[in-house]
């Protein structure tokens, strides 16, 4: 079930373009699941603040963790009004009308503020960004320490109020510049973007006997195919 | 000459791991010149929003346009305080514990108001737009009408105060996992992410004697290099 209850719908609805909005929860969740950073928005006084972050969706709730030490957390973990914004990238739109050229890309924006995660609920967070990043990694890597925890914040956001907004497809062009021969003289198309993950470059300290774990090598093919 | 006149240096003094702090211009021009999409936030009442834009570098102004209807730019226009963040994803980084765990990235954030442009200044402004998503394409491509500027609007913000964060290179683990024969048997190390552009796709309505520009496939191919 959708829900919207508490944020005036005017940060949620999709005015401008509305052909281009999504209502639908799968495509949400798909576009938080591709993208691997979320640019989350705070006012700090009276100054907009914009910071790239590591996130995951966890069920129904958006988790982020940053630095204790960190302004931007430190305004998130005090109740400051949040905005946290996923955009991918997916393609140069070339239409005869510089007017209507543009990209396509899937943008998907939550509303709410965050909480704090403490204990089980604060792990099961960590858990999910590093599995998001890499799956498999959470199991093989070495676990924080009560020191390392203290010095991280980890906040959650109840995912309740949003928009997805989509430009996909070929140029739209007008009726007239389609009927309109010197228009015509004009290539248009898209380019693809492609995000593509390179190969695991093993840092200078692995040992000889140590080898790129399976699964770093298999999250590598399933993204690139 | 970095000028940071008007705004707090809270906001530009990069505090959290200031080793990742750069201040020269010149990172800065790369990172603002190399990302396609910038987001951009503003303070709608006490909401926050944070909305993904195509932008350009012209000289020392932030340029950026979008529809004269859009709730974002009628913000700007009118001089809400704004924050213009833009990310490039470098990898994601695989250290031996979670907590060093991370992405590689470079971040650039502008803080600054926005002004109208009009006449030959939104002209160059949005030839500078077109020519930073598609080198050759302004010159090419059917010039807007008087109906379609007045239908955009367009905006510069002086670059002025700003802070750029670089996270880059191979896990930084801890001398104690370094000196540690369990954590030293987990693989650490780096997965690049690129930005890969796809072969240009003709829309339906091409006529069969038109074909990809060069300055398309060249600019592909320079992309891709």
């Amino acid at each position: 079930m959708i829900e919207k209850p508490s944020l005036d719908s005017r940060f949620t609805k999709v005015r401008r373009l509305p052909e281009k909005a999504r209502t639908d929860r799968t495509t949400l969740n798909i576009i938080l699941d591709s993208g691997l950073v979320a640019h989350v928005g705070a006012t700090d006084g009276s100054q907009p603040i914009v910071i790239p972050v590591a996130f995951a969706r966890l069920d129904d709730n958006l988790v982020i963790h940053g630095s204790a030490a960190s302004r931007l957390f430190k305004l998130l973990r005090d109740g400051a009004a949040a905005a946290v914004t996923v955009t991918l990238e997916d393609g140069i739109v070339l239409a005869r009308s510089l007017f209507e050229s543009s990209m396509n890309y899937r943008c998907a924006m939550v509303f709410g503020v965050f909480t704090m995660l403490k204990g089980t609920d604060e792990l099961d967070a960590l858990e999910a960004i590093t599995e998001k990043l890499m799956p498999g990694r959470w199991n093989d890597a070495r676990q924080p320490t009560a020191t390392e925890l203290k010095a991280t914040t980890t906040l959650a956001m109840p995912i309740q109020n949003w928009s997805v907004k989509i430009s996909e497809g070929d140029p739209e062009d007008s009726p007239k510049d389609l009927a309109s021969p010197e228009s015509m003289k004009i290539w248009a198309g898209v380019i693809p973007l492609l995000r593509i993950y390179g190969n695991a470059l093993a840092d200078p300290f692995v040992p000889t006997d140590v080898s790129t774990p399976k699964y770093v090598t298999d999250h590598i093919e399933r993204q690139n195919e």
